[in-house]
């Protein structure tokens, strides 16, 4: 049993910010070596518009070829009814809906207001629940917004109160852009947990200004139960000046082994992806793992 | 007041890994800029065997050229006699002490055993203490050692207790490989104060593999009262292999601003002297933050 799931965002946060578009077979590749790494939910796709996301324009292609082992959860992230109804013909798992907490980014992101981004959730929530389909709600710039400056944590908590009335099965807290310190991870989860108490909680982490690592082992002394982590620290977001990678999965690994949190996924071959992946986006691992080495043996 | 020292170590765990030396002259412009900068306590020099570490060669022109301020204090790294003397000679305010905790890579730093590391800095503290200087005894490989791997906590708290008994002003434990994870901080600092609990503790990390800073922080969690940093996160380890930077004083900044955590040091010229040294030592900036900016701005 893990100690917390590490849920793989590689496929779709880490690629969708590279400037080279990943050939779908890569895609799938890149999943299978994630699953043969012992990773158990993969953010694989995103049901958006490729005109705006082109790196994700094969969602369909890349499902339709992904092996479907026994315990693999594959999620689709998801912005309105359009990318739902294409989640539900491609048979993912999960969708991630994302609300963003402020109107400026919000707008940008999604082209809408953060009310408006609060009543579109509550649509996709209703209907991927008749569906049958696992739900998380993303509230992105939670710790701070490249276009407003500072969210007040009460904004945030109160976003939190609203998108749980529409019955989430996990809310995710998402420092979009890499500005977030562990006083406010604490702060956040503490608040949410008190307002909704029986949602799972998942924090989404970048390391943009070496915070990332402290804010997802604080987040794990809070109880949450799920963490985003991205092969190699690839990734970032398109419409978000300045951000970099997603904390990477094999540096989060290291700190998890070496405390003896369980997670159920093997470093050494995730590391070995990053290096594979980065050959094929001509783009460098943000990782140090691959490069320093493990906890190094006896001689 | 300050809530938490920071120790720039820049001039002396940042250069002596880089491959160029830097002139004397840029040596001095650097710790002023870091005193301008609001950086109190400079590592400015080491006083070891110029044979070994070449970078470290003009340690005396470096001390005569210094401004002295009131309020600011130079330390020097010193493994020997010699070594004090001339720390003497030049009127540094600290001397910096190493032992190390494990006995090979205490043989491959300084030539001896951890026995004769411990009695060695004996000797130097007594001298050192009669010559009125502001004594640091720091154990280096305390949270694990590139040769012999596992370092247990119980022995590394056995050389606190060792080194305690010859009254040094500030024990400090080193991660001087960049292995360490927070868990073993809350360990090792908790033991520590109960071994010495007079003693002030300080700590010195390294972002080798994304764990520094999430330690830097459980370390301030845990009541330290001071923190190693290095501008531009330059750095390393000329003996221990795989070694990369020191956490980045801007990168540390930034959380600890964020954080409400007072230290008396300004972010923004610290980034602005990594970005002048990076092109004086054509070495890349380690730290994040000049590359991602502050916490945005409203717009």
């Amino acid at each position: 049993m893990a100690d917390v799931e590490l849920i793989e965002v590689g496929p779709r946060d880490g690629l969708q910010n590279e400037a080279a578009i990943l050939p779908t077979a890569d895609k799938v590749r890149l999943i299978e070596r994630s699953v043969a790494a012992g990773l158990r939910r993969i953010e694989a796709v995103s049901f958006v518009n490729p005109k705006r996301v082109p790196q994700m324009a094969d969602a369909e292609a890349v499902m339709e070829r992904l092996p479907r082992p026994d315990g693999v959860r594959y999620a689709g992230l998801v912005l309105n009814r359009r990318g739902l109804d294409r989640a539900l013909a491609t048979g993912v798992d999960e969708v991630n809906v994302v609300v963003v907490a402020t109107d400026e980014f919000s707008r940008r992101n999604q082209g809408c207001t953060v009310e408006e981004g609060v009543a579109n959730w509550a649509r996709i929530a209703a209907d991927a629940r008749a569906a049958g389909l696992f739900r998380t709600v993303t509230i992105a710039a939670s710790f701070g917004c490249p276009f407003e400056g500072e969210v007040p944590a009460e904004r945030v908590l109160d976003l939190v109160r609203r998108v749980a009335e529409s019955e989430p099965d996990e809310i995710a807290l998402a420092d979009t852009i890499g500005v977030g310190v562990p006083a406010q991870v604490r702060t956040l989860l503490a608040g949410a947990a008190e307002i909704a108490p029986d949602v799972p909680l998942r924090c989404h982490f970048h390391n943009t200004r070496n915070t990332g690592y402290a804010n997802a082992l604080t987040a794990l002394d809070q109880g949450v139960s799920a963490l985003d982590a991205s092969t190699g620290g690839f990734g970032g977001c398109p419409f978000a000046p300045a951000a970099t990678g997603n904390i990477a999965t094999e540096d989060l690994l290291y700190s998890l082994d070496r405390m003896g949190v369980a997670t159920g996924v093997r470093m050494a071959p995730v590391a070995e992806t990053a290096a594979w992946l980065s050959e094929r986006l001509d783009s460098p691992v943000q990782a140090l793992l691959g490069r320093a080495g493990p906890f190094p043996s006896a001689r």
